[in-house]
């Protein structure tokens, strides 16, 4: 089981690598088989192609990023950290808020994201 | 499955029932065989009866409670909140983070809750 440093250190390079708009450093994260749904409720992608696919358009999109309270562990191989997103899709300015929880493998590699955030977190901005 | 605002009012009244040190609305809020499992990692509790005396304890030595972000929903049965914890347990001052995910049935009751928190996330209060 991964100590708690090692998904703590995984998690700020997910939000540090979204900031630095770099999908590899993004895919790197994940285990092969990895499971991302995002958000829960929605169809979740499976296996490291599926998810670099998903993570190519999205640091496309992302355009800003930040924790929004400290980032949490656990007493097992899973993790949680609340954030702060805004995205620009196609010249829509939007932003939302997420909880992300995260498993691990014992190399620390993340096996399953799940992203908590729903229509009513979303909200678009005035481009004015 | 509840909208989001059933979801968030839930949860608010979650912290507002630990604020008010009020276990009975805080059971009130689970479905009669609902889980938690607080922290993740530990051995988890079932049952309404088991997670009453969960809570009758817990409001006796949480002092303080405060969302650290705001509640956030999905798009499923299903939402998630960052809060801070004061405890004082046996004259013993402690703080920790959470992040809890909770599932909802039809009637808006818990039927799951998982809090994410690792020893890393505790610290002792200096009483002076």
């Amino acid at each position: 089981m991964p100590g708690e440093h090692v998904m703590r250190a995984a998690m700020q390079e997910y939000i540090d690598a979204f900031r630095a708009r770099d999908a590899d450093r993004l895919i790197a994260l994940f285990a092969q088989d990895a499971v991302v749904e995002d958000p829960v409720g929605s169809e979740p992608i499976q296996g490291v192609a599926a998810i670099a696919e998903f993570y190519r358009y999205a640091v496309q999109v992302v355009t800003g990023m930040s924790l929004a309270a400290p980032i949490r562990g656990s007493h097992a191989n899973a993790a949680a950290m609340a954030f702060d997103i805004e995205m620009d899709v196609e010249g829509q300015w939007m932003k939302t808020g997420t909880i992300d929880v995260m498993e691990f493998d014992d190399d620390g590699k993340i096996t399953q994201m799940r992203a908590y955030w729903g229509p009513s977190d979303a909200s678009i901005l005035d481009p004015g």
